[in-house]
């Protein structure tokens, strides 16, 4: 299977049956994107954060929200990282099945996620992914990693390009196609991304790493245009057609996910994966549409 | 004075007169671009190259051409290296201003540019600029260097950001607005680009890089979009507003540069400056559309 945008996501959610959030901090936004979801059936929810400030800001929402989210167990913790640490218990305790940061900083949440006794780490480097639909493309494309890793090495690279493939199977890909991105098509050892590029290849030709096709070094137009590819002669399965862009480091792939929603008008949703269960992670000032669709990408691969 | 598209550019041109551009090995598309600048009475041409293909050239193209280019002189030079010698000549000799690639290889020209003999070298690093038009931005956008320069240090950074200053104050403008791209705001020491981003900003308001404003590290939404800038508090003359974005390294520059193109539809055009005189240099299999603004550019800076 593959996705031409969010809706098909979405569609291809509509027989799991629901999943169970652990919302931490939970705003405004993060209550009507959780409501929302419950309403389609989708997932239900567990409030983690201040009693009060929860059932104020439900109580502000009533408009929007209904009896939406009123049955929702709630448990009190009255500080963000109590409250980052209380949600990752409920992960532990099987009550979740994935995370959604509400109004704390990431690095509480991510503090509690990663500390041994909260269990949720798997071995794998956690990392971000970005889903976007990019106008008139023909298909979602999943960019990794704009977020997490800052200069990976080629063995973070094989983690994060895993992390990526394991999620994207998990939502129903057969193969998902990883185009290992450079400036060039070329192998230049003064260009380290670019002999990254060819391990990756060999490696996925050799079985080292599994379920997916990956191919590289290319530049953004040979994977994003079949035309530009077909005048340089790149006769590729991936030409045009790729489902997963590896960056070579954080920074390259943050200013190509920034262009793409700010010049390109991108619709764009992330989430945190190589955990045990993905993380729904919105910047701050995420809308309530943004949230929504983080939801439902964790919801996807959870 | 600052430009919100080529057209507006080109209209900037108008009452400057003609300059001479050489052109080496002219292709079908070089000649036809050529035509039109002349036609327009914005430059001659000095035709470098083996004569009969010239020739051939011009005449296969008699239909587009008319009578434009029958007067030119032709310099022969039976094979591609000798033309670039032969076209870096014309300028020394004070018979041209510009160069135009035509089909040869780029490390071929560049060789003959870069050559002490040739004196085309200023002391100064050489590197790309690209101008990007993108849909609804209000401005021309000058991203550098996505094509010469492949880990820049601070020192080549500054020579990069001063070669698109100085190009840009012959083009017209006062006082180039310059935003040092990163993936953050904040400098971080485990991200370099954002140390040399503080040190290029420190060196313009202490007047060692003068003519222009430089601020970062800004990520792209920040440059890009007021708006973001507005969202993340950011107040500065160059939130949604830069002139030039300067890259961290040629990687990056490049993958902004081809998605502008391929996914946010951007029109581009592109020159390589900080030799004696700017050269019109496209990439393979560019329009005589592309090869136009191409020398549209390196006429503005010439």
């Amino acid at each position: 299977m593959v996705f031409k945008d969010f809706e098909g996501l979405k569609a291809a959610l509509g027989t799991r049956g629901k999943k169970t959030a652990a919302v931490v901090c939970p705003d405004a936004s993060a209550l009507i994107a959780l409501a929302r979801c419950q309403r389609e059936g989708i997932l239900d929810g567990v409030l983690v954060g201040d009693q009060k400030s929860i059932q104020k800001n439900i109580e502000e929402q009533a408009g929007i929200l209904g009896d939406t989210l009123k049955d929702l167990p709630v448990i009190h913790a009255p500080d963000p990282l109590g409250a980052a640490y209380g949600a990752v218990e409920c992960i532990k305790r099987g009550e979740a099945d994935l995370l959604l940061k509400g109004k704390l900083e990431t690095s509480l949440l991510l503090k509690a996620v990663v500390d041994k006794k909260s269990e949720m780490r798997t071995g794998r480097l956690m990392s971000h992914l970005a889903f976007l639909k990019i106008p008139d493309h023909h298909k979602l494309i999943v960019l990794t990693d704009s977020g997490m890793v800052m200069h990976p090495t080629l063995d973070q690279k094989k983690q994060i390009l895993e992390n990526a493939v394991d999620a994207l199977r998990k939502m129903g890909y057969d193969r998902p196609k990883v185009g290992v991105l450079a400036a060039v098509e070329k192998v230049n050892p003064d260009m380290p991304e670019t002999l990254d590029a060819q391990e990756l290849t060999r490696m996925n030709r050799q079985g080292e790493i599994k379920g997916c096709l990956v191919e590289g070094p290319y530049s953004y137009d040979i994977l994003m245009s079949r035309e530009s590819a077909e005048k340089k002669g790149v006769e590729s399965e991936l030409a045009g057609d790729p489902d997963i862009l590896l960056a070579g480091d954080m920074t390259t792939g943050n200013i190509l996910g920034k262009a793409l929603v700010f010049s390109a008008k991108a619709e764009m949703a992330g989430i945190v994966v190589g955990a045990r269960v993905p993380i729904a992670l919105t910047s701050r000032g995420a809308t309530e549409a943004e949230k929504y669709l983080s939801l439902i990408l964790a919801r996807s691969c959870a």
